[in-house]
């Protein structure tokens, strides 16, 4: 049986840093997780696996990223709206894991919406920006399973909505 | 490492009362389950967890809400659809726990998908319908992690379709 | 607690055929898999749980079906369309399995979103032809629980992308 590709040591970079540490070497500095407003729960835990509720490219001082990509918006921006988008999504995790991101031990799977026009067939790319920010922060354990689609419309026309699944050690 | 938020003793509530007396004491009257008309499941259960196949607002004798919203259907049809789709939910899963929706641990995940117009950004609110009808009848129990989004079409040309996910007591 | 819907033995058929002797007595060749070409792993396995990318209907000689359904693609473009992303999708499955696709307990879950017009209604006809398939070499094994729902654009303009999750047994 294969297991995952590449899997490294959960949490931990050969040069013996820690995730959170590698966070504050890379200049990222974490927002205040959103707490929901509505019947429903920012997370979810079932044995090793926490579901996350899906996260967006909004800032904590009420600002954000909003608009379609490929009319007002462009991959760039969209790029960037998933950075944001996965910047929050670390927030929720390293609460969850009571500031310790390194009990994470696999990244499972994003699933990534991206709100954009017909004619748009660059998911993919927009999504990268997220991807990217995992694999820069948790290395190997940040390569998630994937899927990229597109929509019409998303809450609060935020261009990225995403919904991520992680594995901890418990 | 956090639990879930706000997590009560699954199935239970203080009075006493059993899920499925207080859908009584609601006056809550779940359809028959829906079984699929093609080569897949209603459901899949893995262990402790059960996913369900996507549901929608369609009743028991043909009747169902179809249409979009942000078009020929308004926010509050949205609403009532959701909570609708929340009804052949609990119906899968109450056929599933054989009559004893106390068997339900908790509800992990909802994803919900809104066939709305592209300048339609309240998804959030209309899938309210369905994550209230959770917490009145599971109270925290039924605080599932979510995702909504907007769709373009969805089958049948129904406004709302959710995907469901909860754990089970086995 | 009920079980799955009419649970066979796992990855093997009365005859006492294996999963891919019957691969070859249908006369399927499977593809090779696709490898992420971004910071995204193909698949992820947690326990006995595997999580697939998304996958679309690209054949390996970088041809493929492309377009949207109910504009320039029939119904039937799209069951072609996503019953060649189910070959995607047992390409991987193969793959992790080490060329022992009865390893394969049961598939979980499929969420399938198709690329549509907005008057196109009928999504679950085109994922008919990913589920036949999953029947025809599976068995019950393949009855996955299934979403399907119209977006307006997909990565390359693929008309089909299908997520999926199975269980292994370890």
């Amino acid at each position: 049986m294969n297991s995952s590709p590449k899997a490294s040591s959960p949490g931990s970079f050969p040069s013996g840093q820690s995730v959170n540490e590698r966070l504050v070497s890379l200049g990222i500095e974490l927002p205040d997780p959103f707490m929901p407003i509505a019947r429903y729960a920012a997370f979810r835990r079932s044995g090793a696996i926490v579901q996350l509720s899906g996260q967006g490219p909004i800032l904590q001082n009420g600002d954000g990223i909003f608009g379609k990509i490929g009319r007002e918006l462009t991959l760039e921006d969209g790029v960037k709206a998933s950075r944001i988008t996965a910047l929050n999504m670390l927030a929720q995790a390293n609460s969850i894991c009571e500031g310790d991101l390194g009990r994470i031990v696999q990244w499972i799977k994003i699933t990534a919406y991206v709100n954009c026009t017909d004619d748009f067939f660059d998911q993919p790319a927009v999504i990268d920006g997220a991807s990217n920010l995992l694999y820069e922060v948790f290395g190997d354990v940040g390569l998630a399973a994937r899927a990229a689609v597109g929509v019409n419309a998303l809450p609060m026309n935020t261009p990225v909505e995403i919904q991520a699944e992680f594995e901890v050690s418990v």
